[in-house]
């Protein structure tokens, strides 16, 4: 199993050189996120997944969930870890103090969200469902609501999940059937079954809080028509069980750790959060948050993964490179030598870096979103995050999927043996395309609701900071040719989408045949922005073969990943008529 | 699971239409292969997959193979199926009839092979090994080594292996450290430790014949002083035990009902097959054969994958389409009224039934080189092979990699459950890129030993008749356009193998470098040539809707798939310094 070590040089350089998050954390205000304490999250939180979480990723993976009669028993070591995890007081990191969190601000909590999930995958998603819980609850909750559970969320005593999918409805929520009716004491009886709930049962907490989509009696079809509830598996107040109960946990490709539940709903109590049938924009207020956590898995698994190419990758020998031998002490040379060896590590390590900016750069305007007292300020970064989370969501987890491929690649017949860790690496990211919305869905909102939805000024916002960077650095005396190379895309993805929106006026399948390719174009545009900022920023810090690794890895990722945008563009402008052609019962014969 | 049903309709059009099989037979005076064997075996073959082998794909991977204390236990049903196999004939079909085989070409036996593969890949891998050893034991073998181990092996009575890898050496086998030691009978001694021996051990066969790979105690360094010994399990004289024994069966990511076995040898009885230290010669002159059915692994596990998708994509209901309901009498639209799955369902059929044209293709020329009685027709279908060989094992394991996670994804979350089988396709494909050569090695023996090691001569061999094709088409009314693109191609196929040629002469490395986006980029232009040769194909025979079906998933190959080759002429065009710049010591820190 690849050994973790948090990258902590990477990590501080984007925190201190090229976004200046104490710039940022003063402006806003967030006086406790000083230096020493950013210092300390990244060093103690880095022991604490090197040396806790880490060691139990392999052995989680093997060992799985255990059902058995309702009961949930996660692998061994996992419960502890979470106890551990609770005591060092990581949990609340980014909490609300009011209910016994840190008050961080949340990018601050993402930045130790990326070294557990990359540590390990499957146990991440049992603080990170329970986040989700929290955020929910204090956006909608009453107070006697956040009183009741934030406290004891907050405080890792109990955990939470949240409940949308049923089996014959993921994406299209409007089709679920789990009805909440309104009891005589004001709370609700829900009945139902929902399938895919991480998190769902377990041995974790004392206690899982469950919030749960649902249909009032009178509600509207369709989304419209949906509400959301709290419910506990204890109740709060009498400690008695709630009618809910997990019927089977799914056997899965990975994340074999993270129990997915079917939980059965006979009738529980729950309680409902936020307005009557608004229960879809609930869920909509923590999108944001939780989809580019899921898009951070695509790094976490890809810096895994890479962590282990590397270190094999210099330490297996074999073949003599073309060039001459390099260790002729040896029986052969590293396979670092070879140029596709090196092809497949730059390709893995510019993303990995690059998706890493695009976190840091996002988790900042979560901050400003939430923090700022400038009204304008406040919706510029919501624009920014509306615009930018779809890419971070799908962009994020298909490179992070090529990723653990190469790393699995690089190690030969090894990569597919399951003692050394890298194939757990791929089979973990499987999922993040899949879940939180798929990378088509992601594609959909990008393009139709934030794009063209806003006639353009969503993206706008975006190529306009591109713009007036490319303007700035025009004559940047190293990095010239690619900030002209960047400035032409940036031109031409507004062009791109003007022909689409053409297009999609007459004919709205247009979107939908669009939709992919114009998202994995808008992330390579995005993140060659980010890779000039770094590697900018990598000039002016003084530490001289950092930056030339920087300037390298930019230079790789211009020559060698941009041009995928070519075939993107291509694939956007082919329209949708060869997709729509052929009859659906034409497909097999 | 999804359960498959052979494509006997697209197989026909191929046999037929296509590539004329019938014609190709009668011409090499394969008069056995008659139309109406070849029927029967596309139907009876295509019953025995469906009903026998396919059933017991998903039990397979949950079980796996059992290893207790050197004895290796396949799957429930595994060896049953076997047993069923040998006694329909079908052990033996392309075997030559001088040891008990029917004699029939090797292209049939492909078609055979795809439909076990597709239907269950691990139970292929037992037949697929003892076909391997078949072929060097013919190929190289003594009249009496042939008698004695051919006859048992074609009869199916006994398997055999191939046992190449060390665990310190896969690619490089120069290194090998196995020993084999002339004993006063004539017989070696054979000492070392094997690795990754595909159905190195079971209980499916009486005996187990393994061809080893081994250095004599005078050889030569490197891979000059390697031979090949056979090493059977139990003696065929005797009947006694030898002294190979297998230490252990790996835990891999996928396959994980074929055997994967650690073999040791110690002091092992072995027969020299062919010439001292011509060890990898005797490999090389099956390697061709070996490699197309690895290619095929990703056609198979691709087909098998569309087969579960397009079921699914036409049952689940989600969403309404952006046009107005299809289904309005349903809850939602079937979810291939959507671009998106149509573009992912396209996507897999278009690289499905390309791959199987590129197959089949493939297969006739291997036909040519065995069975042509003129020489120069012989040596133009070799240096075909040599050509196209490394394209058929890469692009088609790499794209059916790429299909099978298509599958899983328009599946949504059920694609992740272990259940439902698509999971495991994804799984089982992802082996195929990496062994019989990972595929960044086959670049390398394309771009490398082949194009540039030829002085472009292989190339110029294919795309001349490429460029015969799209003259004679230049004017094809419903197709022209698709011609001239795919001439265009053509040329800067040349154009670019010139530039390489070139750089590499002043630098050895700008062959790895390339090297990987050279065979993509190859492999997409065989295709398209494959697929306007359907489309023509298509149009000339009588069953219009199968035609315009061929012709809409040809013009989305042309307008979706095959730009990907901007991307990577691009990225060969980019040279090797990109790669290479970076020290071994700053890609990580």
């Amino acid at each position: 199993m690849p050994e973790y070590k948090a990258p902590l040089r990477d990590m501080r350089f984007l925190i201190d050189n090229v976004f200046d998050f104490h710039g940022h954390y003063a402006a806003l205000g967030a006086t406790d996120a000083s230096p020493d304490m950013v210092a300390a999250i990244l060093e103690e939180g880095a022991k604490f997944c090197e040396n806790v979480l880490a060691p139990l990723n392999r052995s989680g993976d093997e060992e799985g969930c255990h059902f058995d009669n309702g009961v949930v028993t996660t692998p061994k070591g996992f419960k502890e870890a979470f106890a551990q995890y609770v005591e060092g007081g990581w949990h609340g990191v980014a909490a609300d103090p009011a209910y016994g969190g840190q008050g961080l601000p949340q990018s601050l909590g993402l930045v130790l969200s990326e070294m557990i999930g990359s540590s390990n995958t499957s146990w991440g998603m049992y603080p990170g469902l329970t986040h989700g819980a929290m955020s929910a609850i204090h956006a909608h909750g009453t107070a006697e609501q956040k009183d009741t559970f934030l406290t004891k969320l907050t405080a890792g005593e109990w955990t939470g999940t949240m409940c949308l999918t049923e089996a014959h409805c993921g994406t299209d929520l409007g089709l679920i059937k789990t009805r909440a009716v309104p009891q005589a004491d004001g709370s609700y009886a829900v009945t139902g079954s929902k399938i895919f709930i991480s998190a769902g049962e377990h041995d974790m907490s004392a206690n899982i809080i469950h919030l749960v989509l649902a249909k009032l009696p009178d509600a509207p079809a369709g989304t419209k028509g949906i509400s959301l509830f709290i419910v506990p598996k204890f109740h709060a107040d009498t400690g008695e069980r709630n009618a809910v109960h997990c019927g089977s946990i799914e056997h899965k490709m990975g994340i074999k750790a993270s129990a997915t539940c079917v939980l059965n709903f006979d009738g529980a109590k729950g309680f409902l959060i936020g307005e009557p049938n608004k229960g879809l924009n609930c869920m909509f207020t923590m999108m944001n948050h939780a989809r580019l956590g899921t898009g951070m898995q695509g790094l976490c698994n890809g810096e895994a993964s890479f962590q282990g190419a590397i270190t094999y990758a210099n330490d297996r020998l074999q073949m003599r490179s073309l060039t001459g031998a390099k260790a002729p002490d040896k029986a052969a040379d590293p396979i670092i030598v070879h140029p596709d060896v090196r092809r497949m590590l730059l390709t893995m390590k510019a993303f990995n870096e690059g998706n890493r900016a695009l976190t840091y750069f996002t988790a900042q305007l979560l901050d400003t979103a939430h923090l700022s007292k400038d009204a304008a300020q406040r919706q510029e970064a919501e624009d920014l995050l509306a615009f930018l989370t779809p890419i971070c969501k799908a962009f994020m987890t298909d490179t992070g999927l090529e990723v653990t491929n190469h790393g699995m690649q690089i190690f030969g017949g090894h990569g597919y043996i399951r003692e050394w860790g890298m194939e757990q690496l791929a089979r973990d990211a499987r999922i993040a395309p899949i879940y939180e919305g798929t990378n088509g869905i992601q594609a959909l909102d990008l393009l139709g609701r934030k794009v063209l939805g806003s006639q353009g000024k969503l993206l706008r916002g975006f190529t306009k900071i591109v713009h007036k960077f490319c303007t700035a650095n025009a004559e940047h005396p190293q990095l010239k040719g690619y900030v002209a190379q960047l400035n032409q895309l940036n031109g031409e993805w507004g062009e791109l989408t003007t022909k689409v929106g053409m297009a999609a006026m007459k004919n709205p399948d247009e979107v939908g045949a669009a939709a992919v390719d114009y998202l994995m174009y808008s992330g390579y545009v995005v993140l060659a922005y980010l890779w000039l900022r770094m590697a900018i920023a990598a000039l002016e810090q003084p530490d001289g073969d950092f930056a030339k690794a920087k300037l390298a890895t930019c230079e790789f990722y211009f020559k060698r990943l941009l041009p995928r945008t070519a075939t993107h563009r291509a694939a956007v402008e082919a329209g949708s008529e060869c997709l729509m052609s052929l009859p659906a019962e034409a497909f097999a014969w």
